[in-house]
């Protein structure tokens, strides 16, 4: 999982504000940076007209628009992914995810207050409240920043969230989607065989292994009728 | 991979018109539909001034944006992501993948022409073109539909390119992030092997497995400090 800080606050208080300071303070740093929105309620994006927004609004579940720049997708949903799941399946190349809102999940948080809009904390320490970022003191034990010193965030976020810890290597096994926790020797014994096994394979064009993925999909699955290649009989219900 | 069919044709010709017909045709029967939009150059996508608009503004990668309705993404890239890797990372529960342009990949195709916009047809069969949508006859060995049939299109993409088939398992194997080709002995011995070791775990509150991945990351990576959790020495820069 990448280093997540939340950042939270009441309705217009500042935290997209802050959210861009901190965004180009960790451009500065090198980092790579990813940020998560929380809608409450549903949202509009895409503009009425566009060829993306003829295929959602004709029913497409998921629409892709993607160039040599940018790529964007939109997916129609039954229930909220997580934001944890939200983190694996998208965001895999970010160093650091600011998440916008949030407050009822499991990570860390920095509050934005200010004295104009708020009479007291949304949240405090047991909710994994790491600091304040504020226009006035605090009677809190834990760091209060003035809210424009995205600077100190930003460091503050490093020190206390992203601090790099080297792992020589990491194993993990999903069934079902769902990650299964491994202790120590499970996973060596995981690893050492599933590295067996592929030292038997003649592996040509590969650089040296970083990353192996083994997935076995036990579910019946659709496969593309690759007789579309092949030339078939003329049809012409034209005509 | 899931079954793909790509709209071809000049500009102007009706491609998201016959989409937009194509998509409710699925949906009758069931589908689950994603579409892919080429977009040869860049696009613009969110509404100026929104928080998601000022998160990429302000240099994040990726800014995605979540409620319990739907989810969207914009991604800034390097290089453009190629249409079987998007399918693989993104749309994973489609039924049918309709792509938009892409003349030139690999997959089978459908050129949509009016007689009012195109002198000749853009692909020809070893293109890939299995069909024709169009207004005007054509002297070609392929099926040529009229243009405003989608639900004969939809029948025809659903016998030529879906077409189930049921395999009992699937095995893949994946080194940095590209896909080795196993021969069926070697992926029953993967297989067998993985669910041998899956067997001896202790799995408490899950179901039976469907889909199982054992994921082997030998870089060095970074990790969430969770000292962050834990009550850290009171930090008052502010005050």
């Amino acid at each position: 999982m990448q280093p997540i800080i939340a950042i939270v606050g009441k309705s217009g208080v500042g935290k997209t504000t802050l959210i861009e300071k901190l965004i180009s303070e960790f451009l500065k740093e090198g980092f790579r940076v990813a940020t998560i929105k929380h809608a409450a309620h549903d949202f509009e994006i895409d503009h009425e007209g566009k060829d993306t927004w003829r295929h959602t609004n004709a029913g497409a579940s998921a629409v892709i628009i993607s160039s040599a720049y940018k790529m964007a997708m939109i997916k129609q949903l039954k229930e909220e992914i997580s934001l944890n799941r939200l983190c694996d399946l998208y965001l895999d190349e970010a160093d650091i995810v600011i998440a916008e809102g949030y407050k009822k999940e499991k990570i860390p948080k920095i509050e934005v207050f200010r004295k104009a809009c708020n009479e007291q904390l949304l949240c405090e320490k047991k909710d994994r409240l790491i600091a304040v970022a504020s226009d006035t003191p605090h009677d809190i034990d834990l760091p209060v920043f003035d809210v424009n010193d995205s600077k100190s965030i930003c460091e503050f976020i490093i020190k206390k969230v992203v601090q790099k810890k080297r792992e020589p290597s990491r194993v993990a096994l999903r069934i079902n989607d769902r990650k299964i926790p491994l202790n120590h020797f499970v996973k060596e014994m995981f690893k050492q065989v599933f590295m067996g096994m592929i030292s038997t394979l003649r592996l040509k064009r590969i650089d040296t292994p970083k990353k192996v993925e083994l997935i076995v999909d036990l579910e019946e699955t659709t496969k593309v009728d690759d007789s579309a290649k092949s030339p078939f009989p003329p049809e012409q219900p034209f005509s």
